[in-house]
């Protein structure tokens, strides 16, 4: 690499969806051919641009250490070709592909040969057609990292969510509402945002609806978040809390007042924040060894390889990727 | 009234609070001196044109059939004087007065001497205080219409949204996802929005995290919701889902394919909503025999009497009535 700077891997995700597409129309729009290096299939993306009817410089390497500047550098691992390549399509080896490249950049990420990894979207069922187990993009890279608490985070740029649980019931949820995993959360959402900013405001949601009103709509809140959110201030974070969910969005977005939001359900959170960033937003993992950032949207197989899909969405999970990181 | 058109009432709220200033100040921006009368105390509202600094001819007359054009009309209970006047202050006295306004206003409209109401926010605390049973505003007109299954709407104009449930803890919000229940209030959401649109795009929202993924999260989206959604089809209303909660208000509010979203607990719809329409959100109450509707915002004690709370959520309720009036 040109740049003494470390780069940041960008996982293609799988080659029948929007991911690839992204990465070749977004490099031609400038800006990749420095400190990013891609992790997928470089037949896959020479393809892909003659589908697209765009030159792109596809530069196949070994490792992230060989990229050269003025391309777009491709960590290759030679797993699809372009017979393969079956655009808007499920397709199991594609599916099998799009972990592999995760898992390799993951692995560069733990070595330190690329800063963090920022992934573009996985077809879960394309991959559970080879490897039935698999959960989620998320547990993969979280197991391969051995991490045991993680969590995730949407962002919008300036509004942090955090998540005490995504995908479950929501019975389960509730159950989920425990006061160390409050707790956890909290403190994993302060150490991530306190990367970047002095003293991050924390704004706890409560469960129930008004977070409870004193009581007269159930408990947890009282008896199992404010004692998390009591332990988070005792240990300096500037935390509150609980606040009913369906204000506390409206008091940091348009009254600035919070960075970031601890929700305690998947839609809690993905409600608001879909609505505020439905194709800006970043997805963010928490309590990982590595910086891990996603675009917030799926494989999107109905608009795939038409050129249309956009292309914010990996400048912004970029950014907050070297945000992360310092740069 | 000089107008042959049955007039709104509106009915004032809490005396401390931020309602009777609202009114008042609206009324000098002009268009309430026709075809609306307020109900409230006439004493109160002089004494606020006092404190505001402000001229309004409040007009004080004994029912809505004796208002006249150019004046500010208040059906006049003669409950509160000047000097129970507490400006941002927590009154027993204005809390019981608050509610005897909305008593009066739907017994009013019942006999159709109005053509709806549009409430002003009470304070639920300040009523309790001489009433410890009040529920709540809603469950209060409710009563007095005989009313058992009603439900709340939330709207920014464009988008409506109902609840299955509103005000009781999750866990209970599960409880109360049954298919009678979501049925109820689909054919509610369908009657209401059918007054003026021809045939309402209704979207169901599912209870899990994206609506259940088959089964995966959760077996209420495909047992107890999808059902409901079912029947209502069958009786020509267009509803579909279970759908994703946090991508439906996308789908809505952004690509404009729904009128209406059927939510299943309150944050679900009141999250999402309010980060749209804090300020200018309409609560209307549907399955009463009259027409009720709602500013979307409490009694502001903090603010009160300051001139400085925003007026446009009455004009946003108020038009919000004569639109399910059929004017």
């Amino acid at each position: 690499m040109s740049s003494a700077v470390t780069p940041m891997a960008v996982t293609m995700g799988d080659a029948s969806g929007v991911g690839p597409e992204i990465v070749l129309r977004r490099f031609l729009q400038g800006g990749l051919e420095r400190d990013v290096v891609v992790y997928g299939d470089a037949a896959v993306l020479r393809h892909g641009c003659e589908l697209l009817g765009i030159q792109v410089q596809v530069h196949a390497i070994d490792r992230a250490a060989d990229a050269v500047a003025g391309h777009l550098n491709v960590v290759d691992l030679g797993l699809l070709q372009a017979s393969d390549h079956t655009p808007g399509v499920l397709s199991g080896k594609a599916g099998a592909a799009a972990r592999d490249y995760v898992g390799r950049a993951t692995r560069d990420a733990l070595a330190g040969e690329v800063a963090g990894i920022v992934t573009m979207p996985m077809n879960k069922e394309a991959t559970q057609l080879s490897d039935p187990g698999f959960v989620g993009h998320t547990e993969y890279v979280a197991a391969l990292c051995g991490a045991p608490k993680v969590t995730m985070m949407l962002t919008n740029g300036p509004l942090a969510v955090t998540h005490v649980s995504t995908h479950c019931s929501l019975r389960e949820a509730i159950e989920r509402v425990t006061t160390p995993r409050v707790l956890d959360v909290v403190r994993l959402t302060n150490a991530t945002l306190s990367r970047f900013l002095e003293r991050p405001r924390i704004a706890v949601c409560g469960l129930n609806p008004h977070a409870g009103e004193h009581g007269l709509f159930g408990d947890e809140d009282s008896s199992h978040i404010a004692p998390a959110i009591d332990q988070a201030v005792s240990e300096g974070i500037d935390a509150s809390g609980p606040h009913p969910a369906d204000t506390v969005f409206f008091q940091a977005v348009h009254r600035h007042r919070y960075d970031a939001i601890v929700c305690m359900y998947h839609d809690q959170g993905h409600g608001p924040m879909k609505l505020l960033a439905f194709d800006t937003g970043v997805n963010v993992t928490l309590g990982l060894p590595i910086i891990r950032t996603s675009v917030d949207h799926g494989t999107a197989f109905d608009i795939a390889w038409k050129g249309e899909a956009f292309t914010d969405s990996l400048d912004h999970a970029l950014a907050y990727a070297w945000k992360l990181a310092g740069k």
